[in-house]
Order: structure tokens, then C-alpha cells, then sequence
């Protein structure tokens, strides 16, 4: 197994970056394909690593965080993440995973290693922190405006993702929308709502954005405006509830103390709604494995995204979203004309 | 002063919003009308409350949660959400509270009170505990399809409910969407954008979801649909997190002493992420005042809902809104052709 690192891409890229791939190397034994400009990869390589099992592969060119994406990969031929793809593509590499510009990477993925048959649209795929384990929430980005069919599809793959890699058997998927009922929502939900009901798929019916969390369901289909909005939010949250706890303990004596004695179970707390516990965001629909890291990412966060396309690869979780496309493609092809 | 509170309406109804409703006439010294059954209310009046303070108004009808709005408000002559705005057009009452099916709170204030001249659709306004105080978040759910023009007008419309309610001098308007680049989001974003820097409001620019509780703007304006996962999402995420939290701290000796000790800074802490401390979302853009609560709003949420509308009332919002959206009303116009 090996797995590309766009070590160009990201806020914190190439160091950051470099430091998550020597971690993922040393602490999970996962050799690593360094896509970016030699010059500069060299200096931040760790002597200590055996270099059999790091690799750089060169290249002059880097996507920003805010270029067009399209343009961009279309554009720099030479760019890391493209370059990455690229070595998907010839099967130097089995998986890519990259912190940089996510719309870019997501290109970059269609345009070089194409879509699984049957799929209109790839989606960015993330995953929350539920209170019974990983929520999948599709689609967090990828896709601004959906039809009926496409928000199916979310669930049709993300249904494959999560029993293959997450070991959720028959996971219950719950369409984002806002009231249970039926009737609840836009046309393009209300629409998906039906067709989810005639699939074969464990369909839960509609949730709210209180559910995502809940445990109630594992996989939950959105728009990529709504999953990226609810996305953000619930980061956002997260770091502002424990900045706002720890201040308020801050403000006494006794609190201080609370603090500092109190460290496991506050540790606890905050480990549970860690997002960098997950690391990355799987693409799926993508004829590959490719994963999407935040641009801010930790070292830690890039390790553990090199470990969940690892479990992709190791799971064959692309013949299997292929099979169960397959599998469901009589709803599919009623879908299509949604 | 008067307020008409629908005591028909909620998941804990009449009970829970009677009991509201005394606090505000106890604590806050207003007067309260209870629409209702008399039968079912008079035996939840606490004789202690002098019946001065409180009149209650017999209906017959009350709207179930899960009825389609329009049809029971139009059907539901005699209900008491529809009976109690027929009080403010009348005169009797200065503003409505309710807890019951949102909708048809919504549906039965266009009805009756009709529409401010120039807005095409009223919204509802959702008060949300930000870092540096409360952000307007509007609409959360009475437009899940909004054009250009609408969004732009929840902008107008949640300034001038800022500035003259909360007294937010020249609040900064953020439109929410998937990145802060004026390109990002969907068509009816990024053409709202357009709208939004073209007026003489204080725009922010696009917000992301980990905006909403940062503080950086006052006003958050988005879709109906948008706005609604976002509400609940953040709600839940309180529940949930305090919830762990406690949980955690019980599991030992240690833990459960901390907590205890710790009532001060958690107190604190809770309050300033309850959503019961702002009770109740205002519509904007009917030609009256009306708040719309949680279906399972406790008796405090009731009256700081009331309480609320009181200061909607004594601060002449609606007049207040009223110049407001003539003053844009260059922009306005522009924004009617979007």
C-alpha cells in the first residue's frame, strides 16, 4: 500500500503536512508518496524515517486555497494535486489525500480517474461526531444545487462507505430537512424523500439538524450549501463551547483548580467531539480513493486521514460501492429521471 | 399593554404556557390575554394572580402541530392562534405569543395582519446566543425557496429589528454560504450579495457556518431551509455537549465532586448557551407583532418570549421597520427585479 500526500496543500502545508505523513509512516507502518517541489520537501523530511518508505515525486506547481478549481487543475498540469491523481491513476499509488483547495481536489479526482458508472455527481462525504459513533453527512461541499437524484445517490454511496469501511451494517440513512413529516422541505427533498422510500436502502425518513448528532441515524443526505453550512457550524461550535467553558473556569480560583484536576474527564469530553479524530473527508464517486483534508489541518488530522484512506483501500470499498450501485440501479435509473 | 398568548398552542399547552404567561404578569408586570378554551384555562389560573392582569378569551379550535398551515388557519375560523391575531388587528391586544405549529402562526399573522407594504415575504427571526451577544439568524423556516430580492429584504428588515429592539447600532449583515469569497455559494446567493453591497446596510460580506457564534456580525441572513437545519443543529449541539459533559464528570469520585463544586462556572457556563433566555423568534415583515416559540418551550422560554414582544411593542419596531424599508428603498426596488 501506498498512499499520495499533496504535501503542497493546505494553511499550514508543506511542514504540517509532511510531519502528518512521517507520523502516519512510523506510528501506522503506511508508506508515502510526497507530491510537491522536491527543493523545499527534502529539508522537512525527518533523517530518522528509513527513507523506503517515503517517497518524493516532484513537482513545480501548487493549487492556492482561493483559485477556481476547475481552472486551476485544468490549467497547472503540473500542480501537486493534480500530479497526486495522476499517480492514482497509473496505479504508482492507491489512495490521495490532500488538505489543499478542496473544490480543486475534487476536480482533480473527476478529471483524472473519472466517475463510477451510473454516478452524475461525486460528493465530499464527512465525518461528525455522533453520540453512538461516526455520523456520515453527505454532501458537505461538493455540490451547491442538487436534484432528487443526486441527494439519492449521496445516500446509495454513502450506504456503501459505511458498511464497508465503517463497519455499520445496514446503516440507517436519514434525509436533512426541516420537520420529519413527509411533506416537510423543498421540492428537491420532498422529491428524494420518495424516492429513498421505494429503494431497498434503511431508510429513517426525514431529520432535523438536532439529529445530526443524535445517534438516531449514521448516514445524513444534504445539498453541499446545507451539509457545508452544518459542517462549520457544528466545528465552529464545538471550539467555541469549550473556549467559553474553559474561560468561565478560568475565572476563579476554584475553577483554575476544577481545570488542572479536572483534565481526564474535560479530555474525554473534548476527544469526543474532536473532528481530527477522523482526519479527512472520503470522496465518493470517484473511479478512486481520494480523501479531503481542512486546509488547517493538524498533523495529527493528516495522519488520520492517511489511515482512513488506508481502510478504504485495505476494505475495497470502491468494488463495493460499485456492487451495491449495481445492486440498487433499478431505483437508479428511476432516480435518473427525477 | 396587552399581549395575547395562544394557550392552546405547544407540546406542553395550556399547562406549561399559562404558567409563562403568570411569570410575565408577576415578574414583568404585563398584562396577559389567554386565547383558549375557558373551560380547559380557568382551571390552570392561579388565584394568586390578580384577574385584572388576565383575561382570557374563549375559542373553540386549537391547530395540531403536524396540520398543514394555511389549510387550518383558512379552515380553523374559531382556533385560538388565528382568534388572537384577529385581537391584534382589532386593537384589543398590542402583540401575539405563541407556541404552537409555527406555520400557521406564520400564515395566520399574513392573514390577519397582513404584510408591511413592500415586503413579499415575511420571515421569521431567530435570536441566537453569539460570543459577543445576540445574532439575529433570519429566516429559520418560514421560506425554504427564497429569491435574491428575499434574502435581501430579511437583511432590511432584521436591521431595523436590531437596531431599535436590541439596540445594535448599525449592525454588521453577513449572508451566509460556503466560503467568504463573494463567488462562493449558490445563483441566489451570489446575486443577493450583489443586492447587499449595493445598499447603504452595513454588509459584512458571505459568512460560513463557523461564523454564526463568532461574533464578527450582528445579522446572519439565509434561506428559510438554511437557516432551519442551522437553528436545530445548534440547539442540539448544546443539548448534547452539556449533556457529555455531565456524563463524563459523573463517571468518578472526582468528577461527580467537580461538578458539584463547579455549579458556579457550569451555571454560567449553560446560561449562556440557553436558548430559553430569548424565549421567542419575532416574524418579520407582518404589518403587526408576532413571536413564535419552540413547540416544547418551558414556562420561562414563555415568558421571556412575552417579554420579548413587549419590548417589540415599546420600542415601535414596526414603526421603526416601517422607515427602515422606505429609507432602502432605492435598493429595494433594484432588488424586486432580481
Amino acid at each position: 500500500m501506498n498512499i499520495a500526500v499533496d504535501a503542497m496543500g493546505g494553511d499550514h502545508a508543506p511542514a504540517v503536512v509532511v510531519q502528518g505523513a512521517l507520523q502516519a509512516v512510523i506510528e501506522l507502518g503506511i508508506d508515502i508518496t510526497l507530491v510537491g517541489d522536491n527543493k523545499i520537501l527534502s529539508k522537512e523530511i525527518d533523517s530518522k524515517v528509513s527513507s523506503g518508505h517515503i517517497t518524493l515525486h516532484h513537482c513545480k506547481e501548487a493549487v492556492q486555497m482561493g483559485e477556481p478549481p476547475l481552472k486551476a487543475i485544468r490549467q497547472k498540469t503540473d500542480s501537486s494535486i493534480r500530479v497526486a491523481f495522476e499517480l492514482a491513476k497509473k496505479g504508482t499509488v492507491d489512495a490521495v489525500v490532500s488538505a489543499g483547495n478542496s473544490g480543486a481536489t475534487l476536480a482533480a479526482g473527476i478529471m483524472t480517474l473519472g466517475r463510477i458508472s451510473g454516478v452524475e455527481r461525486p460528493a465530499i462525504a464527512s465525518l461528525l461526531p455522533g453520540e453512538n459513533g461516526p455520523v456520515v453527512l453527505i454532501d458537505v461541499g461538493a455540490n451547491v444545487n442538487c436534484r432528487p437524484a443526486h441527494l439519492f445517490q449521496f445516500g446509495v454511496m454513502a450506504n456503501a462507505f459505511a458498511s464497508s469501511c465503517l463497519g455499520i451494517e445496514n446503516p440507517k440513512i436519514g434525509l436533512l430537512s426541516v420537520g420529519e413529516e413527509e411533506c416537510k422541505g423543498n421540492e428537491q427533498v420532498r422529491l428524494a424523500y420518495e424516492l429513498f422510500e421505494k429503494s431497498k436502502l434503511n431508510f429513517f425518513g426525514n431529520v432535523e439538524g438536532r439529529d445530526i448528532f443524535s445517534g438516531d441515524v449514521e448516514i445524513i443526505v444534504c445539498d453541499g450549501f446545507v451539509g457545508n453550512v452544518a459542517l462549520k457550524l457544528s466545528e465552529g461550535m464545538v471550539k467555541i463551547m469549550t473556549k467559553l467553558l474553559t474561560m468561565e473556569l478560568m475565572k476563579s480560583v476554584l475553577g483554575r483548580t476544577l481545570l488542572l484536576l479536572g483534565r481526564g474527564p474535560f479530555e474525554r469530553f473534548r476527544k469526543k467531539f474532536d473532528y481530527e479524530e477522523y482526519g479527512g473527508a472520503p470522496l465518493l464517486g470517484i473511479n478512486g480513493v481520494g480523501i479531503v483534508c481542512h486546509g488547517g489541518s493538524s498533523a495529527r488530522a493528516i495522519k488520520n486521514a492517511i489511515k482512513l484512506a488506508a481502510v478504504y483501500v485495505e476494505n475495497r470499498v470502491l468494488e463495493k460501492m460499485v456492487v451495491s450501485l449495481n445492486t440498487v440501479s433499478g431505483s437508479m435509473s428511476h432516480a435518473d429521471t427525477a
